[in-house]
C-alpha cells in the first residue's frame, strides 16, 4: 500500500517568557533580549503535526484525522491553550519555553500514543515569520 | 483629486489577561474564562491603520506610507511588543485589554498625529477569526 | 461609549449546484457553466459575521465573541457543514444557492437573535478569491 | 430585492519606479526613497474588484464572477501583468505608479463597463502590509 | 549542476462523499461521520505538485513551471474542478475520495508525464487545516 | 541533544527578466513568455532560511532568530530589496535570475556564514503559487 504523510494543523494562544535561572538579569537580557521581559508576551501558535503510514485500503485513512485532531487537542492544547508557558503547563516545568524545547515537548507528549501510523513531524509556528520543526531526531 | 484609503498593516505579539477588579474572581471566570487566568497568556496582533486623503498630484502619495508605518512604530508598537498589556502600558492603565478597548486606544494614541489624510479605521486582529475595528464614532 | 464593530470568522464545507428549476438544462449551463453539473460540486466557505454596538465599560465587550461564536456555529455552521446547500438545508429550500444567496438568508437566520449589539455584516468567502457580503439592505 | 457586494480577487506581477520627472534625483531620492531606483523593481499586485447591486431573482447573482473576471482580466490584467507600470501601460502614461494612482486608473478603466451592478471599490494590494482602496469619490 | 526542487500550486473545488460500499451505513457513519452524508459536500483543493530536478544552464529553469502548470491543469485540473469526485471521475472510479487516495491517484496521473526533472511529491490540502503528502513510496 | 529545525521567513520586492543573451529576441521570448519582456516586471518575494542543528541546553536555541535575521537581511536582502535582479546585484552578475539560480545563489551567500547549526535549505517563493527549493546538493 501506499505510504502517505498526513498532518493536521491546530492553533493556540499562549504567553511565556524566555530566560535562564543560571543566568543573572543581565544575561538573559543579553542572551534573550526583549522575550525575557518578567511580565511576559505571547503568540498565537500555529502547530502542525504530521503522521507518516500505509493508507488502509478499507477506509483510505493513514489515520483517521478527526481522531488525531481530538489526541492533540486532548494531550496539548488543552494544556497549553490560553495558558502560561513557564507556570502553568506541567510538561513544561523546568523548561525554557522556546519554540525549540516547545516542539520537543510537544513531540514527547504524542510519541507512542498514536494508534496508526507513526508520528514523523511536529512543526510549531511561533508566528508566520517564525518556525520550527522537530522529527524525534 | 480623488479620495483614497491607505492602510499600513504591522504586528505585535504581547500578553494579556482579561478581568475586571470590581468582579470577584468567580464572576471574572464566568465573564472572561479561560481569558481571565491569572498567569495570562498571548497573541500575536495584527494592526491595519487606514488613513484617507486627498492623492497629492506631486507625490502620488495620500500619505507617505514609510512615514505612516513610522509613526505606528513609534507611538503604538514599541510600548506593546514583547509586552504585557496589563502592566507595561502607560496608555492602557487602567483599562482592560479586550480587542475593542487597545483598539480604541490606538486610536486615541494616533489621532491627530498624521501629517496628511485624517485617520480613518483602526483594525485589530487579536487572531486571524477575531477581529474589531474603530472608526473614532 | 466608543461604538466598535466586532468581527468572528468561522468556516464549513459544503456542497451545492447552482440551477434554476424554471431554466431548461441549456439554459442552466449557458447562465451557470460547470457550476451546474448535476452531480455537484463543493467548497470550504470562510463566514465573517460582523456585529457593531457600544462597549460595555464593564467587560471592555461590545458582545461576547465566544457567544457570538457559539449563535453563529448553533444557527448556520450546524446545518450546512458537510450538508449539500440544495437538499439539506430547511431554511435555503428552493433558493438557488449562489454565494449571494446563501450570505442573505445568513443574515436573516442570524438578524434579531443577537443579545449585544446589531448585527452589521455577513460577508461569505465562496473561496480566497470570490466573496460577497450582505448588510441588510 | 437585498442588494449584495460581490468581490473578484486577481494577481498581476508587474514592474515600477517611482519619480517625478519635475523633481531632480536629490529630491526624487529623498521623496520616494529606495522606490525611486532607475532600475525599477517590481511586486505581485492583488486586486479586488467590488460590485454592489440588487440580487437578480431568477439567477442568484449581481453579476455573473465569471464575467466580472474576465472583464478585469481583459481591462487591466491583460495590460499591466509581466509589464512595467513607468513604460508599458499606456493609460498610466505620464502616471507616477504609486499604488493610489493606480487604484483610481484601474477604477476609471472600469467604471462604466459593467453590464450588471455598479462599481463599489477598487482595492489594490502592493504587499500584503500595503494597500490602498478607491471608491470614485 | 545544482538540484533543486521547484512546486507549482493549483486549486479546485469538487464534491465528495466517503463511504465503503462493503460497509452498512451505520459502519459508514461510524468511520466517516458527516463525511458519508449521501447527499455529499465538497472542498476548495489545494494541490502542490513539486519536481526536482538539476538546474538547465541554458535556461536557469528545472521544469518550465508554465508547462508543469499547463500539464497539472490538463491531466488533473479539468477532470476534478466543479465535478464530484465519487461519480465523475474515470481515474478515481472504484476508489474512496479520501484526501490519500485523491494525492495518491493524482500522483498516478502525473508520474512519467514530465519532460524534465523527476515527480518528487503531491500535497494536497482539503483545508487549510487537513493536507496530505504523497512520494510515491 | 534533540536536533530541530529553525526557519525565519523574510521578504523582498524586486524586478527582474528573464533572459539568455546567447539566445536571440524570438528564442528568448519562446522560452521566457512575458518574463522576458525587455522593460521587466517583478515580485514580492518570499525567502524561507532553515537552519538544523541541536538545541543549546543553557539558550534553548539552535541558533538566535534574530541573529539570523540579521544575517539573512545584511547578507542579502539588502542587496535585492527594491533592486533589478539583472543589473544591481553584484553575486548576480551574469546570472538570469529565475527563482531556481536566486535560491542556489542566496545559497553560496548564506554557506558557512552561521554561526551555529549548519544551513539545511533555501525557499524562494516568486508567487504564492510558484515556489523552489535548494539545499545544497
Amino acid at each position: 500500500m501506499p505510504r502517505v504523510r498526513v498532518t493536521r494543523r491546530l492553533h493556540f494562544s499562549a504567553g511565556h517568557r524566555l530566560h535562564n535561572p543560571a543566568y543573572d538579569e543581565a544575561r538573559n537580557r543579553e542572551v534573550f533580549g526583549a522575550c525575557s521581559n518578567p511580565t511576559g508576551h505571547g503568540h498565537n501558535y500555529g502547530l502542525e503535526v504530521t503522521v507518516e503510514g500505509e493508507v488502509d485500503p478499507e477506509t483510505g485513512f493513514v489515520i483517521d484525522l478527526k481522531r488525531l485532531r481530538d489526541l492533540v487537542q486532548e494531550m496539548v492544547i488543552e494544556d497549553v491553550d490560553h495558558a502560561n508557558l513557564n507556570v502553568d503547563v506541567s510538561w513544561m516545568s523546568g523548561v525554557n519555553p522556546t519554540a525549540e524545547n516547545l516542539a520537543v515537548q510537544i513531540w514527547r507528549r504524542l510519541d507512542g500514543q498514536l494508534d496508526g501510523g507513526r508520528l514523523m513531524s511536529v512543526r510549531l509556528f511561533e508566528t508566520e515569520r517564525n518556525f520550527v520543526e522537530y522529527r524525534g531526531e
